[in-house]
């Protein structure tokens, strides 16, 4: 049983082990420095019509190699599929995991979506509910820029701050039973709203959310960041997590470089040009599937903290002067 | 600690009371045979700009109403708040929700979205990992039109068969102490597609996982219809209501129109013209809080089970020739 602990956090009593990660990303996610880890990459988008249909086919087959990939758990071993995307009415998911036939509760945590998904499904297992749930998010670079920016058709030019959303998804498979790094607290967050109104600037969007669950999670736990082995957040970027790291130090939290690392300035090198990093519910995703949980599962790192970040506005909240609003969600991952 | 039963039913062990409940609806509904259960109605939107911006309003104001009409509960006392809205990227709930300071977990489930967030919030309650929780949805018919439909400026016409966004927010604060009805088991739905194209027939598309996740939840608990006093359909209107007895009868499982209802038939009469009836997420949500809460708090009924219901479908989606996926979760509320 669970044990709220502090303000916000929420210590789990019972173990809820990741006991498999799977994730299939683009070309470009492949040719970055994490390329050794992603042991499946699609160039051609599954030669599907339209990207849409594309980043579905990434969550479909994402779950498939999950699923496939996991001894002692066949489809029928789901009871749960908590998922989520950043396409309008999170389309990628439903139609991803539409042939599984398992209940599904879709979330939108914008790219905050796998660390929420993580925190509700361990809860559920926790909490006796399920005994295996997927956690399954999704982005598409071109759906992305299709739906929240230009069309790619123009060309048009990318600002220093903008961030390049991954194509690629990544789920994890939460159990009751079995071997496998355990998720032994969380901390959902608030939603933080520092009025930045710049689209092309969603590392600042989400920076001081990210510095708060992380700050509210080290006060409710009684842990200095170094407790962990790693701290990373989801996608602010090279901005945001200078940011992020600058909001910490003015309250006397310090994290060194070594310390805290972003999956979206993991992903992609300087030379691939994009800009201040990753981003999208896939990057977080992605990184957490094919590399973090190797460290741990390697045991090269034992603790880690995972707080992936959401920037949540829409391209009509935006034209109407609504600031982004940021919110992120830590999970404590230990062995 | 919850325990699963039969193939995805939960049956809750401790209690999780709906302690209070609060909606506010907009005139349309007011009008309505429930009309005299909607303690407050807004006429002019809030005087907002936009329609967008008066959805989020309706959410921020019926969560200050709810939490001010609950004694022995501030908003410090609220744990997490699950959430989500029709709108792309779920702007309503985030933005109505961001003074409240408490942790957000946002849900999208389309017009299943109050009972999926009252079966994630029960679990979360049951699980010990919250004592107080919120679950709030809404809709607002202009800003559903403008995003799904047409400009409202054309005033185009409306088939038979189409629903009209019901114009409002509900929401209900479950916790693990004190009194009213409580959730005693949910049973998640998997997603249902019987290629259902038609987007001027939610219904038809919706129909198939009402009754499914309905049969579903009969076979796991061993219980007959005739168990509850009332099972209801979120917004399913008058075509869907048809269809789904029409399936369950199929399937042996014969349901009187004195048992079993839906919210979008409820809400509207013939006269107002709202062709096969209400729809969005503040439909369950309104007819729930101000409604079905009330018969059970008043012991007029004593056993209800809430199914709404939802098309997972996007603009992007329906143009590109996929098919409307049906969802629906059902929750158990007993006296």
């Amino acid at each position: 049983m669970a044990v709220k602990c502090g303000n916000n956090t929420i210590m789990l009593e019972r173990p809820v082990h990741i006991i498999n990660a799977a994730c299939i990303v683009g070309q470009k996610e492949k040719e970055g420095p994490l390329g050794q880890y992603f042991d499946r990459f699609e160039e051609d988008d599954f030669n599907m019509d339209t990207w849409e249909q594309a980043e579905a086919r990434f969550v479909e087959e994402t779950y498939r190699k999950l699923l496939s990939e996991t001894s002692g758990i066949n489809e029928a071993g789901v009871d749960c599929i908590f998922g989520g995307d950043l396409l309008n009415q999170c389309m990628a998911s439903a139609i991803g995991v539409k042939k599984s036939g398992r209940p599904y509760l879709g979330l939108f945590g914008a790219c905050s979506t796998m660390t929420e998904s993580m925190l509700v499904g361990s809860l559920t297992v926790d909490g006796g509910g399920a005994k295996n749930v997927v956690c399954i998010t999704s982005s598409h670079f071109c759906s992305a820029e299709k739906q929240f920016r230009f069309p790619l058709e123009l060309g048009s030019q990318r600002v220093p701050s903008s961030q390049w959303t991954v194509t690629g998804s990544g789920a994890v498979l939460l159990s009751s039973e079995g071997e496998g790094p355990r998720i032994t607290c969380v901390t959902p967050g608030v939603i933080c709203d520092y009025n930045v109104t710049d689209t092309n600037n969603m590392g600042a969007g989400m920076a001081p959310a990210a510095a708060s669950t992380i700050m509210t999670h080290l006060a409710d736990t009684g842990r200095s960041p170094d407790y962990y082995d790693m701290v990373v957040t989801g996608d602010l970027g090279s901005i945001g997590h200078a940011l992020c790291k600058d909001i910490l130090k003015l309250h006397d939290v310090n994290v060194t470089d070594g310390l805290y690392k972003d999956c979206g300035m993991l992903i992609f090198k300087p030379e691939q040009e994009t800009c201040s990093g990753g981003s999208g519910c896939g990057c977080c995703a992605s990184v957490f599937s094919a590399y973090l949980y190797r460290l741990l599962k390697e045991k090269k790192i034992n603790k880690l903290l995972l707080v992936a970040t959401g920037a949540l506005m829409s391209p009509v909240s935006a034209k109407q002067g609504e600031p982004i609003l940021g919110v992120a969600h830590a999970v404590a991952i230990e062995n």
